[in-house]
């Protein structure tokens, strides 16, 4: 069998890299790209890269038309154009996986706070699952709607989650020093994304109020059982991809050792196929290109204080985008985990 | 009067700004290139971008013939290498403001521990004043030995004075998030320094073991007057120059307000020529090239708790090093300090 | 005497430079600022940079305002945008240095199929001098309006100069290789120049097309005293700042030997302060931040032929923009060349 | 079948690539990784981005051992290690692809010229094959010995076969400006490849005396039927990976359209997996990361001259190097030639 797929909004980076693995997925055939421009280009003339490899026309957002076509659909679109399309495309019998942040805060009424704009589709809202694998897999498998995580959210969940499961480290207090590469601002031109403006420059951005700040708390909050709130600071890299995180947070109980806490990531993923603990610190280079999310864990004693430093690397394009939702549509039609990843 | 001035070690990168900003001085000539090298260049050949502008052939490093043309010598070497140099040109009748590590930790066993190598010269360490202008402008005036501060230590000093002197935040758990551009990791080729090697990355290293640590601590120390202990995780930017800190505080008394966290940056900077307080976020390119640092402070409600965020950027190779050496002279000269820096 | 110096369109690229440059001019100042936006900025909310150097807040592009408070005018604005403004500011008895292609090519009807627009002010073309010291500088120091070159044109002119003028080589067969950084395409954001779309990537662009081709050859023109068509190929390197023209030209007579050709550089540059004659390759990063153009030449005979190889590098924001119209201002006032350049 | 493939130097940039692509190849197994080093380390010691993908400890360089785990040995050695090891491993049984210069030029004599040492294999020489598969693959499939062809040469070798095979272009004059990222100067530090060096910088290097000269001249040579000599000007990029070359040609019969160059591409590459003849102007970040080489034409007239361009893009570490050493493996084992590259 294979998965026939579809991209809504196919013109952007997360589009680009869903075509990408979609190209070298060895069970699932790309069928339709759907998207809402007045002239309907070819994929390739919009990343030449695609030339010879991948010229499909480009047709418009038509509900039934990719029904008829495809198994799953894409939503790679920014947030509320995907709630526009979501409800259409599930009545039309597609499982959807939706790249936007449409689904992700289960909270209608947080989402309308934080995105500044009302929730049109409360309805599928109640049904959809977060889409971070490691730590949902068994509400995915039978999910119809996929709300996959954003990029920020992804590093931070699965570096603090082997954690604050076990308890090992406080709930409260936690801080996310974050990183990450251009991509994830999207491929709109936007004067501060320019060449000019961002080569030899960083810097913090949107401190404490960043938009990913509630959906990391959303997850914390589900792993330890009670209320988690972070403060997040993401800066921006002089660099097209990848985002590191540097968490800091407390001891639960003084006592626990460096040897502990990473053996409570060993535990956490030594099956999971995409999450590498590592005995040296992580690098965006190293899972560039790759669904890996690379971690580890160190404990530092300052005078009286002992800090906990969770060090957390992914390609903001591939696990934390375009990737971890072909790992979701694995899941979703009982495929290899794995398949058209590694 | 002008001032005389000579360098050692004038081949790496601290050497070559020091010759930068040298040669933009109204009041100060560059009469001595000392290197230790077995064949001795023209400056020039070191750095192409010199031709026509300095084409000073490099010298033995003779203390007697350095004070026969100088006034000043800016030691731009390795640690244990100035050491083994200072007390000669001391003893010659020069000022010394030394680039390296060597002075800057008033207690020698600290440094013997640190740097893993005798301290060879406790004499000259007594009287060694730590030039970081905005906290010690009266020491350095009268000095003859300044111990131009480390790179990180600038900003992280820059950025969290104004609120620990005033007892606007605890002494205890500060953490101190930086990232720098590679020069500051010096001009002898490197592995892990290699164009191909740092391109696309970013990591994290010597977490809460680097050597400029307990450097900070010291100045944190004399400004709380208690013993501060800090947690500070440096990052390795695909940057040649920059620093950027993000410093993560605790308020004393949890009514401070931001504005008055801001205004303790005014208080403190407004006479300051070269720390810029800043509405925006700083970045290291509006830095670049210029001795300021540029701070800010944020305060940032979580849940219960309230975090201070201070950011501090500098151009590591200026402020971080060869301008604020610069500065230095100015003062031990009684120039006026912003000469040949604006 | 203190040159009082006006900038319309300060707000992109060159503007920021000639602020930059006029700050550090000894005998000029900076007093009027002038934009044609709706809301009309600080300049420092432009250019953070600036802050607490330069916090001049824009005004109207009123000639007589203008006039009222400068000697002489920079327009840092697009071709036609310059053509506009140029006659009332000249009428108000001010001096123009034009950094637009208005006034670049001496015959309007070929400025008007270059450039697909009409030209509006032929009167004043009649008398504009092109801004290139090394070759104009009498012309330049009586003008009233200097049409400052383009980037690549400079560059190209100062490499075959020395060659064509002595008819070292053929007017024919002049093949002109360049690649500049990305500031040269200007501050509005465009999709191509994303930071995203730059980095990691190199291409040709306007291929034997670009619009400085033909200001090139009227050079080449008045050199040679003959028509002189040349074949140039631009490239955009993923850097911000920066041109490097390889240029290969065809010997006139086959006996000449590399050193003739050396020479004949030496001779036309050795009294020239920002044009440096190298034995090295040239390389845009040692004339990054300087009004230099490094130039050299190479003689290489494969089988029969023998190639001649100008290498040319320049700062195509200094040299190739704001730094030659400082030095445009200093010959209009009678001051030292090099002021605030060097 | 799996065709089982070892490597000897796998710890330079071509192992890297070679291994990454072995890792994906349907009908390859890697089994043996051979390093001269004193310590044999993990590989995933060298590259932390093989961590869980491929963890193999590299063993000595022993012949028989390879021999008795493979089929077929990769070179990925520097020139005068490679021709050390090819006899032994040639004996031993095994398929070579040596990725060195040493198998390249046929004339010993002037492979000794170029490279200042003596060829130690002249046996081996006389039956090695030189793997551009695109021009040779005939040979190719019944060789022992592959020399697989340098970065730039490849890509000149492409551009301009179509052109020179037809008489389209003359065999004199040609003229090849090339650009290259940075790996392709190897993985061994060196000052001027560190990155605080090449950051900002763009130069040409051996201009007219780099070793890939009489390599390409070889191979146009021997398309021509005639000698050609041509005139090659590298430049260093600085990005990690990709070649540009932008080569210069004279028209054979000035009547010739650039529809007709046009077609001679389509027509050489119409069937070719690996060529793409492009409408645009080819990027290297359109081939990064692929065994594409992307190439097109243009003919401009300027006065009387009729100028060719050619431009050619590949990803150095691909098409430049261990793709292209794959696809050569494909051909050796009669594999679908594209098996592991598209």
């Amino acid at each position: 069998m294979s998965i026939r797929a579809a991209i809504v909004g196919p013109t952007g980076y997360t589009g680009e890299w869903l075509i990408e693995l979609l190209l070298g997925h060895p069970a699932a055939a790309l069928t339709y790209l759907a998207s809402a421009r007045a002239e309907l280009p070819n994929i390739a003339e919009i990343f030449p890269r695609f030339q010879s490899r991948c010229e499909i026309q480009c047709r418009p957002v038509d509900h039934a038309a990719i029904a008829a076509e495809a198994d799953v659909v894409f939503l790679a679109l920014p947030h509320k154009a995907a709630m526009e399309h979501a409800p259409g495309l599930l009545d039309a019998g597609l499982k959807v996986v939706d790249l936007s942040a449409d689904y992700r805060l289960r909270d209608a009424d947080r989402y309308e706070a934080v995105y500044q704009t009302a929730h049109e589709d409360r309805a599928n809202l109640d049904h959809a699952v977060y889409g971070l694998p490691e730590l949902f897999r068994e509400q995915i498998a039978g999910a119809r709607l996929v709300a996959n995580p954003g990029c920020y959210p992804t590093a931070a969940a699965l570096g603090i989650a082997p954690l604050l499961r076990k308890r090992l480290v406080r709930s409260a207090g936690i801080v996310i020093n974050a990183a990450s590469g251009v991509t994830g601002a999207g491929r709109s031109p936007k004067p501060h994304l320019q060449y000019a403006e961002l080569d030899d420059s960083f810097y913090a951005y949107a401190c404490g109020d960043h938009r990913h700040q509630p959906e990391i708390e959303q997850t914390l909050t589900d792993l330890a059982g009670e209320t988690v709130e972070t403060l997040f600071v993401p800066h921006l890299l002089p660099v097209d991809r990848g985002i590191l995180e540097t968490i800091y947070l407390e001891l639960a109980d003084e006592k626990t050792s460096e040897d502990e806490l990473f053996e409570a990531f060993e535990q956490a993923y030594d099956d999971e196929p995409f999450v590498r603990v590592r005995a040296d610190l992580p690098n965006i280079k190293h899972v560039r290109d790759t669904n890996f999310c690379d971690v580890t864990v160190r404990l530092v004693q300052r005078g009286d204080r002992r800090h906990v430093v969770v060090l957390a690397a992914e390609d903001n394009m591939i696990k934390g985008a375009s990737g971890q939702a072909i790992q979701n549509m694995n899941l979703l039609f009982g495929q290899e985990e794995t398949a058209g990843l590694l």
